[in-house]
């Protein structure tokens, strides 16, 4: 259920795009948790200028590089947003080269209710999840 | 004030398109209670391989004719939502074929005071609205 | 922090496009207390019939100019929202002339534990911020 969308500068390749959206999802799967094929991401290259990000005054260094998650979930705790976090530096340094000054993550909480994976029928009320 | 970003892949005509923004506002005005011309959407077209989404092991096959709908809105309670999503599967395979395997709704609750729909006012507050 | 997604009717110039946003910029650290360098703004243009937007039965008369404003943050209040509604409507007309009737603006609320603003780490726990 997390819906995550990727917002990405323009200027990776296609498959750099699919195995930076395939290591956002392992860390779904293994940090937050979710169920297997539990997957819902929207990829969104845009033009250079388009996203402006700075750093809260943190002293850290953006570049064309920026990835910015957006990522709507109910149900996840702090230890493992912030395990998250982590990870998603960690291993997108590692399967794309991400630098970790170019990761920045916002997350959204909403309820059980709030999700319809198909059907027209909330899942998780249903019985179904 | 639902504000409804409609994400599908690319590959429907501007008439498909609009057709199918038009029943989602109908669904709005029906089943959610919108009143008249309340009306938010934002159709994004997304290439080929952007939209990534599986069927948390629901057994749900999806195809290119993908249509994940956010929803931000306040105010529906659970049984509204049970019925939007029914009836956005049923009217938007009516109206453009979509298959229900192909629909994805996630929905996120804000307040009367998270709105401006014009001229700088707070509408919800002002007795406007 | 606030996340800031505009999103335009294509047809302004990049020029235009960087002074609104830097406009919207402002108003975050004015009127929403935002930090120094807190800027975390993605703008996408659209295709014209791309965006939808009616007026709730308010009278508003919206054209191609149209600029819709969706926020993510925590912490403000009912007050400082609406004061950042007639902020933006106020500067925006000036700076780059947009219409009143053209600004449509939406917030959603999240918590501290859901920002990561870089290095895998969640500054507003941590101490950083």
């Amino acid at each position: 259920m997390p819906l995550v969308r990727i917002d990405v500068v323009a200027g990776r390749s296609d498959e750099q795009l699919r195995t930076l959206a395939d290591t956002v999802q392992q860390c779904m799967l293994e940090v937050f948790a979710a169920p297997e094929r539990d997957r819902y991401q929207i990829v969104t290259e845009h033009p250079p200028g388009r996203m402006i990000v700075e750093d809260t005054g943190l002293g850290i260094e953006r570049s064309d590089g920026l990835v910015l998650i957006q990522v709507t979930q109910q149900g996840r705790d702090t230890a493992q947003k912030q395990a998250l976090y982590a990870a998603l530096a960690e291993r997108l340094h590692e399967a794309v080269g991400l630098r970790p000054e170019d990761l920045v993550v916002s997350v959204v909480e909403n309820t059980k209710a709030d999700w319809s994976f198909g059907h027209g029928r909330a899942q998780f009320l249903t019985g179904e999840l």
